[in-house]
């Protein structure tokens, strides 16, 4: 098969992807948009449907009272949208480029900015790898800043900040769940600021500080607005990218949906073998949630893979070629400095970031300062032009337990307190990067100290693992680090996939890693008391107590999973309304006891009574309760014996 | 076919599964003894070869330097010696028997003890289900107290509490790799205990003052004895059972052999089913760990399920039944009194715990004090006559976020101190019983709580779930909570599978729930500063910055599933030497590219160089570095160049 042939047919595997995506929603949800005052704001969420209570009354005339739909954060864009027309030749709509041009402070470029890229353009070979549809490109006017940074620090609310005020607020989106709900428990959230109410101006206000970033290039108008930020929901973001000996570039963009689908927040496109810039294209073209990348990796691939070779003029071309493109956020490792390489010589495991052990490599072998730190005021200069946000990257995290919090890591760390300032002087949205491998007993530490260098700066960590003898399991291992950390203040989290350490993740590997990550992420937002967080828990849990199992299965984060183990041993329709489960059977069930336990406990009222009539009182309800033992099943159970398997 | 051919054809899988497992032992392992100063005392590890590290040398004459086998705690038992005769009908050899006769304060017991356990014994029709040889039943001589409570108050060393000094003694068993290992990180215990090197001495100390439990009833001396304490290593109980709805004898076999070859330290066994004190029988006599068991359960069974119609006599009577047999802790849910059901009436879940469920049905039915409670002392005489542990049984724990750190939960944690204070007054030993559904910033006030209520008896705790929110999950939501509890004290953590909630676990599950959970359990002993721990983590990093790949996975907790993971992308045998895996290929590995670095930075001696002399220095060994990077590749990779894959 020709190399067309091959991409014609991964491209219409893509493709029926998507409809099955459509075709397949979660189940019992819906869509739901919330407007907001600014023209064009409408934030999706997803909203799940749940079954009513039996309350009351009689086997032929049961009372029900309705329970309220729960609404939850929706990373999946128009990709769950059942009328949306998508066309990943096309890319998605283009919801901001309105708000971008009533700015009035960028222009269309004409021409390519980059070398690489009008390169790339030029060369008929890679026809019919380029993504389909041409883009406008943008850029700052003359000496302007674009960030949301520049705009906040003025006093502008912009429709992005009220877009996320809105998809922040689970507490408003859930009014009527709130209500039934009861008060979540306070939670501790080690001096981070967490108002009952998100407003637009609350959003401003973190983002002019540099607490809050919000990451939006002017050229990838298709996001969904979103904020990485302490105050915030804890995000988490999924990595996907080809490497030399893996992936193409279809199965990169279902990646892509399917992490969104699994609630991936940002997206890290790390591919670091062919084609990275048609891939790149491909990607953010159809991606509703932010992109990062690490520049440093193409920059390697264009200088055959000898760091060496890199040099400060490729790297600021690669930039704009990426800026052009549309990328959100860049991985930049400038605190990678001469000095501090042989700090890392006693290390177990060395240097195990990519870009770190490239600038090491590169800095060694000229000994010279690091080039990115050299030229990091001309870095700023480009970022700010097209609102691209720094990911100041932690080149020196460690990658063992025994090498974790040494004087390499924080060494480093204060350098990248010391960009973040340089950083915002310049206007440009910043956030810093953290480990790694990290015990539990000195996270903490590191949250300290990234608060204390970077003056509060979104921190954005890998995990952390908190132990190394698991590979295979990395996910878990470092669920456990990541919902500590995120606890403790950790903006964002960068999930880890079960093949950590062994391999490229495929499709099942990136759900593997998102679903843990998502409940690290949640377990931090419970913990931290996020307003609203615990709607979804409280309503779950409710679901299952009444045996709702439908609904158990449709509030929880895989429902197809739930409800097939559930299945596995108690397949039958009859099933989905057993009181029990095959965990204790029937008379074991301690929910179903614990049901008629409640509605008699409930029904003692003896506090008016004295002790003789309390003492009748308890005989007689004791023998109303023996006797309405077997009436107080809910449901159409009378004919749940013991099943027959 | 008939029931008896379908016992004896699963009993002939179980004793293949047997075989398999001492055919297929974990990689690169063998069995080691350790032996003690008291006869008898042998303890058993594994201890996992690794290949040497290559140090220099040239292309033909290679100079290697030997890396010291890792040696770690092994639950399997007789399992995992190759040349054990082991066959299930006979059970595992009774290692402490000996040692149980020589105290001399035992008698053989000629008679049963339990109406029921006769009743079983008489009936035929049980033939083909009974545990094939016979067993001596042993009971205290009168008056006196078996336990090794009542031993270490009177200084007595058992041969059980030196041959636990030895197994937790990780530093001393693996000397060879301390010495090379670099100092561990100290740890944050909370106030806890933990001196460099553990003596019987110690572990008597402990036993003695109540925080730490020996469970070893002396009718199940098969077992290789274990310590349940807050200043020793973390402990895992897995659950193993039958429900109504599901499994066989056999199939619990299999998963008691399955759960220990994963790591576990105790096994419940939860049946609810049919059979309960055949299955139970054939569990011990063939288990290496301690087991445990609710005897609630088998009581409500013999009452038809009418929770109403158990009574003390009952109760007492299965307790003998079930002493008689060898298991080794009951949980008894004495904390559920009467007054406190009521507390329970407003919450989301109510009563989640089995026992719990079915002790406050009884006491609303009856208006009677919980009669566990009621009959506690005589709850003691019983147990301290085999050396039987309690484990207070959380009736009232939170099932859902929303219930957490609620006033039933903390009432009956109360009670539980209350009772352990009459156990201890009994030379009883006890461990307390804990959460469940408690998010993050809940957690430690459990921990601190059950100290003072219960005057630090080991705490153990399922779990707890830090979210509702996933269900498929609660293996991952819950070691979130259970590394946290354990680094802030906890003893023992009670594993849960990827089924809870839904169904009853699998083989599957029960490793799935196992891994997470000796995760969760090393994580803790890293942050508590375990001496020792962190020898076997320094080891698998040393092996993955030296692309060791074998030893790598042969460290691992689940050595196949690494190297299968690592295979499904790089299968070849020339990838095991590889200097790179698919994630990022041969150009990006960054551990690759930072041993180079490694050994560079580590050849820049500048100390004794004045600024000139360094400048010319840093050039030549610039020019040197870049002219060398080639041949800084180790082993056979001449031929490795982009894998055809």
């Amino acid at each position: 098969m020709s190399e067309n042939q091959n991409r014609r047919a991964t491209r219409a595997a893509a493709e029926q992807f998507i409809q099955q995506f459509q075709g397949q929603p979660y189940p019992a949800s819906r869509k739901v948009y919330i407007e907001g005052e600014l023209p064009g704001v409408k934030v999706g969420m997803r909203e799940i449907e749940l079954q009513p209570s039996l309350i009351g009354g009689t086997k032929d005339n049961p009372l029900f009272a309705p329970n309220a739909p729960v609404r939850v954060y929706d990373t999946s864009g128009p990709y769950s949208c059942p009328d949306a027309q998508i066309d990943i030749r096309k890319g998605l709509p283009a919801l901001r480029t309105d708000w971008i041009k009533q700015r009035g402070d960028t222009e269309l470029v004409t021409d390519f900015g980059s070398v690489y890229s009008k390169e790339q353009w030029l060369d008929e070979s890679l026809q019919s790898l380029r993504f389909e549809s041409l883009t406008e490109r943008r850029k700052a006017k003359a000496g302007v800043a674009v960030t949301q940074l520049a705009y906040a620090r003025r006093g502008i609310i912009t429709p992005e900040m009220e877009y996320v005020a809105i998809r922040e607020n689970l507490s408003r989106a859930n009014m009527a769940a709130a209500t039934e709900a009861r008060t979540q428990h306070p939670g501790q959230s080690f001096g981070a600021n967490l108002p009952k109410q998100i407003t637009a101006e609350f959003v401003r206000q973190e983002i002019a500080a540099g607490r809050a970033i919000l990451p939006a290039n002017i050229n990838h108008p298709e996001i969904e607005p979103m904020i990485i930020g302490r105050n915030f929901l804890v995000k988490v973001n999924a990595n996907i990218g080809n490497s030399a000996v893996s992936s193409s570039i279809e199965e990169e963009v279902e990646k892509l949906l399917w992490a969104t689908r699994w609630g991936a927040d940002t997206v890290m496109d790390l591919s670091t073998g062919r084609y990275i810039h048609q891939t790149r294209e491909w990607i953010i073209r159809n991606s509703p949630v932010p992109i990062g990348t690490v520049p440093l990796y193409q920059a390697l691939e264009k200088v055959g893979g000898i760091a060496e070779d890199l040099s400060w003029e490729l790297f600021r071309d690669t930039l704009i070629e990426q800026a052009e493109q549309g990328v959100d956020y860049f991985t930049i490792h400038a605190g990678v400095r001469l000095a501090y390489v042989p700090m890392t010589a006693k290390r177990v495991t060395g240097i195990v970031s990519r870009g770190g052990s490239i600038m090491a490599k590169w800095c060694l072998a000229h000994h010279k300062e690091n080039f990115l730190y050299q030229h990091f005021d001309a870095i700023c200069d480009i970022m700010r032009a097209y609102d691209i946000s720094f990911s100041l990257g932690d080149g020196l995290r460690p990658g063992s337990i025994a090498d974790a919090n040494d004087e390499a890591q924080f060494a480093e760390l204060k350098t990248l307190g010391e960009l973040t300032h340089r950083a915002w002087a310049k206007e440009v949205q910043v956030m810093v990067e953290g480990p790694g491998h990290v015990p539990m007993q000195l996270i903490r530490e590191n949250m300290q100290l990234q608060l204390e260098y970077c003056a509060e700066a979104p921190f954005y960590t890998l995990g952390p693992l908190t132990t190394d003898i698991a590979p295979g399991y990395d996910h878990l291992t470092s669920a456990i680090g990541a919902a500590q950390i995120g606890w403790y203040g950790c903006a964002m989290l960068c999930y880890v996939t079960p093949k950590e350490h062994l391999g490229l993740p495929d499709k099942n590997d990136v759900k593997e890693g998102m679903i843990a990550y998502k409940i690290a992420a949640h377990a931090a937002d419970l913990a931290k008391g996020h307003p609203g967080a615990q709607i979804r828990d409280d309503a779950l849990s409710k679901a299952r107590f009444e045996f709702r199992w439908q609904d158990q299965f449709n509030l929880s984060l895989d429902p197809e999973r739930a409800r097939s183990y559930h299945d596995q041993t108690l397949p039958q329709e009859s099933g989905k309304v057993a009181h029990f489960c095959s965990m204790c059977g029937p008379k074991f069930c301690s929910m179903k006891i614990s049901q008629d336990v409640r509605d008699y406990a409930a029904s003692i009222e003896v506090k008016q009574l004295d002790a003789a009539q309390q003492q009748a009182e308890m005989q007689k309800k004791a023998q109303q309760f023996r006797q309405s033992g077997a009436e107080l099943y809910h449901g159409s159970d009378s004919q749940l014996e013991e099943p027959q398997l």
